[in-house]
């Protein structure tokens, strides 16, 4: 299971703080902290400034990679946001995110377009957040097609069926699952990334309905998601879990994890 | 999700101690609470005695229905044993188990063929264990029929395709997930059902991973468990999972269960 840490958002008002305030040591820890928790890739958002989002995304990358060896999952749908980003980045860096709504793909096309980038890729058009399985894979397929005739290899795809909450359709859950299946079982190579949040909107206990969500979605095939590493139990169930479906070589992870003390809560 | 608690099991000491000296209410606390943390079934098991078996199974179906107004799931081999107890059994009984073992299968069938027994069907035959999903699906395919051609309607079996520990092989869990899959779209109407424990054989926190492999056999289709219903997270996860997979309308069972405090731990 790939994690990416989802800490260093700018929807976040302490991390927003510390962007304007250029608070270096903040950002830094919080890239340590999500690294050392498990974190592969370090998200990192400036959507909300802006028109200083540019600036802030190339500085964020520059300090997290100050900070550690770890590439950064850039998170904007602002491609010169990102290319500003890219300049600056060390190593393999994951765009978040491309759809096939048209003004954002077209821009964010020729971004990716041969390169070796890692990207995620929503399940959505301009006609709005998909409901159903049959929906979604129909958006999969034409996002795939178009990243792959624009030299984007299948493994560095990650398709995000997009997580919405069962309070507001009891059938959300079930069919973004049965989507992982799907696109999995449809495309080889490919991978399948989310957030999980969306899940348990308007309900009572949401870290314990995401927590379990991501092991059921990992059940169904899901291979990576977008994650708060700080998440103790989130990042044991997933460790876990992978160890139960036979991702784990002698459960070596697990017993390590266990050994680390982090089956404690 | 169809709950059956295990407790009564006289492979547990108390419980054989109880049974031995006939501590009624011991028995029927058991049952009690079971029942009232979401058992809809009680299983009874008196196997350890065995010259005894018969009088002890009876005695427990007699008491525990005395205690509450639920059915039993009548755990023994023994088809005389299981007769005994089905002649003082009031309601639909649950009988567990048959499977494809010669000796077994022809005793057993004569007991619940035109009947309306729940029958537990275990993947099993006289070539020992199945590993694969494969085998297990073919082994199911045989017993189905067999239990159909003797009257047993396909809303009646709940195939356990036979949870093995991962730590002997770390492909046992995905192979069992695949299994619990396969069934429930190869026969409509069919049910699946499982122990969890045998999962987390030879590794450390047993309880956390039983409780997170149901959650992803949830997710493959399960629809019933043999569990302990005093395992207070383990019966938190399968109500969320309920409600994650869209089994729970308005999610009343799980916000219900919140109002109860039943997902503090």
């Amino acid at each position: 299971m790939l994690l990416v840490g989802e800490l260093i958002n700018a929807s976040r008002k302490s991390v927003a703080a510390a962007i304007e305030t250029q608070d270096k040591d903040f950002i830094q820890n919080l890239a340590k902290d999500q690294f050392e928790n498990g974190a592969a890739y370090i998200d990192v958002n400036a959507g909300v400034f802006l028109e200083k989002e540019t600036e802030y995304l190339k500085w964020l990358v520059e300090i997290v990679q100050e900070a550690i060896d770890a590439p950064c999952c850039i998170d904007s749908p602002n491609p010169k946001a990102i290319e500003a980003a890219l300049s600056v980045h060390k190593g393999t860096a994951m765009i978040n995110s491309i759809s096939m709504e048209k003004d954002r793909l077209e821009d964010l096309l020729t971004v990716v377009a041969g390169t070796d980038l890692k990207v995620v890729t929503l399940c959505m058009d301009d006609a709005g957040m998909p409901k159903t399985a049959d929906e979604r894979v129909v958006i999969a397929e034409k996002l795939v097609d178009c990243l792959n005739k624009n030299s984007v290899p299948m493994d560095n795809i990650y398709v995000d069926p997009l997580v919405q909450p069962i309070a507001t359709d009891v059938n959300f859950g079930i069919e973004f699952l049965a989507a992982i299946e799907r696109i999995m079982a449809g495309f080889e190579g490919i991978h399948t990334i989310c957030g999980l949040s969306n899940i348990s909107f308007g309900l009572p206990e949401r870290k314990f309905l995401n927590q379990l969500f991501v092991v059921m979605a990992m059940a169904k095939g899901l291979d990576a998601a977008i994650i708060d590493p700080l998440d103790k139990r989130m990042v044991a169930n997933i460790l876990a879990a992978d160890a139960l479906r036979g991702k784990d070589e002698y459960c070596r992870k697990y017993l390590g994890a266990f050994r680390a003390e982090k089956l404690k809560f």
